[in-house]
């Protein structure tokens, strides 16, 4: 079998490598129940990619409520390789041919879907289908629509579901969050959210291949940025919009490369945001009544870095945030903690990518959102 | 005489006190002549408020190369207090009757016009036309008509014209433009500007009264960042889109309260800047190829603070911005120094201020610019 890596899904995607069908899939196995005496949840990574590589299973090392318990590869060359370094039993490795047969693997409470934007939600419905609770990386998925699909899905076949949001596990978040909430700095008026970095790489990867990303710059840093203007200004925006720059089209032929958008929020702040894939930008600052706060930089794997306008510095020992993330889902399932980073939470950043496209689209005009308290999370 | 402050401008001049006819006008008197042997060219402050009363006239103590000579001034309590502190002569001591008769005054070499937006171009013009060199208070006008008819009318009287951008004579402007000159961190990417402050007082201020003031934040605090964003991208920009944002209207009853605004450069460069009147912002960050500075505050009197992406402080020894600006100007005079805020400058910002307005009427539509080089100082 040829090697399948993220970036050879787009060869692989129209030749029915991947089955999309399920059989069986009423037949749910419920790994875990709440107040069971399992210690620990096994996790599968689905797409062994950088993140995966790089982050998640060395995360997962670290995590005290659940474990890397399996894989999903297309790869053959790495089943051999993690199952050595994680010590991962054979029969927890699985290929996209097989993947549905996960439905029999009580070793697998939750799979988290680390695989291109545009396979999110055929995978995440297909782990939910077979019983397993479900992380699912950022952004949610490529459409609002296929964001109902993932969480429809998840409540027939009564599974968790989390979004892949790192930062929302972060003490510095958790931080910023309590300033807004308790207002110390009083009410906050302007939040200017910056997320970017200079992409130069290999033209084929899949980011840059809208078939397989669903979008450019906002779809992959931009979705930080909607994330820290909402709890920068602490709620959901009332409006949006957006324009769109490009200097380097020869690079980026298919995907956005830099989209700024601007957001009114309900209590009157107004929040301004960047993102590229053709220059850096890592910041979180708002501006309140009676002072500032800001995290520079703020949405990268850490240590983040913080200070406020009475001068002092915002510390926090550094600890994974993926394995806060996973230790935070795994007490959602295990203790019935709070989700905090819900479905509802990548559906209404997707509702926004969306209408910040559309804002573009249309030359820049205002586009009213009306989403309550969809996917907050005090 | 009633006391006439810049608040009671609006009552005043629709009632004729202020001529705005001028006789005489091509009686030229040029009271200093490059290579002569003045020692320092005598400042008359037109205008006594408080930009005047506690940065311009305290500034003029620690000058060089010019002094304060004379006030004009619409309030008699203010001609004795300021004719004791500053030891003016009464021949120096005009009001906004007899304002024009200081064509025949040689110890008055140059005009600083400080009064409301609305009225710098008939002060200006009269100023030159009283054959003074002219410095015009920013915004330079209401309009880029009458920023013409300013530079027109110095050109006329053969007279230097030069803008109040203090920032311009400030060594932190003056370092970030030597880093995007020299490439110091490669070429720039983004620039973000914020300029803003709370305005909480007196409801009948003239800057939120649009016959006087032209506009709002963008009048005000916008300007600096329309400043900051061009000096930190290293060019004017080719388009721009704006929107404008509202949440007092109560208080800000016809000037503008906050605007985004993003810039397109010719090398590449975004550029987004904030501006209010609602919300504090003080802050210009360059992210380059290679690195970032960022000066935060930015635009404030200062001391401004300055730091790199190499660790680097951005620091130099604290002057009066506003003693700087007018020893440059006095240099450009009295020695043919460049003038580094001419009146180009401030016609070029006027464009790009009604190009914002006109984004924000149009619905955040791009307008494109066809600057090129104008007000462009290196």
């Amino acid at each position: 079998m040829k090697n399948l890596t993220r970036r050879d899904f787009s060869l692989t995607l129209g030749k029915g490598l991947i089955a999309t069908s399920l059989l069986g899939s009423s037949n749910l196995a419920c790994a875990t129940e709440v107040g069971n005496q399992k210690k620990k949840l096994g996790v599968a990574l689905v797409g062994l990619g950088s993140y995966s590589t790089y982050q998640l299973a060395p995360a997962l090392l670290d995590t005290e409520h659940c474990y890397l318990a399996g894989i999903v590869t297309g790869t053959p060359e790495k089943e051999s390789i993690w199952k050595d370094k994680y010590a991962i039993p054979h029969s927890n490795i699985y290929n996209y041919a097989n993947f549905d047969s996960i439905i029999n693997n009580a070793d697998i409470d939750i799979i988290y879907v680390v695989l291109p934007n545009s396979m999110h939600a055929d995978f995440c419905i297909r782990a939910a289908k077979a019983g397993k609770h479900v992380i699912c990386e950022k952004p949610m998925a490529v459409s609002v629509a296929e964001c109902d699909a993932i969480i429809d899905a998840c409540k027939k076949a009564n599974v968790k579901l989390s979004v892949g949001y790192r930062m929302q596990s972060d003490p510095y978040t958790n931080e910023v969050k309590k300033f807004v909430r308790e207002r110390t700095f009083g009410e906050v008026h302007f939040v200017s959210s910056d997320a970017g970095y200079i992409s130069q790489g290999n033209p084929d990867q899949w980011r840059l291949n809208r078939e397989l990303s669903g979008g450019g710059a906002l779809m992959n840093m931009g979705v930080y940025s909607i994330q820290t203007s909402i709890y920068g200004a602490g709620g959901n925006p009332i409006s949006v919009t957006a324009q769109e720059f490009s200097t380097r089209p020869e690079y980026f032929k298919e995907t956005d490369e830099t989209i700024t958008a601007q957001f009114e929020f309900v209590n009157g702040a107004v929040a301004q945001m960047f993102t590229s894939h053709n220059a850096n930008g890592n910041r979180l600052k708002c501006h309140c009544a009676n002072g500032w706060f800001e995290l520079d930089p703020a949405h990268s794997y850490g240590p983040i870095s913080g200070r406020t306008s009475n001068g002092n510095v915002i510390s926090f020992s550094h600890q994974s945030q993926q394995a806060l993330q996973m230790d935070d889902f795994a007490k959602h399932i295990l203790l019935g903690n709070p989700n905090i980073a819900p479905g509802e939470m990548g559906k209404r950043d997707m509702i926004i990518v969306e209408a910040i496209y559309k804002s573009i689209a249309e030359g820049g005009k205002k586009q009213n959102l009306d989403l309550g308290e969809m996917g907050i999370v005090s």
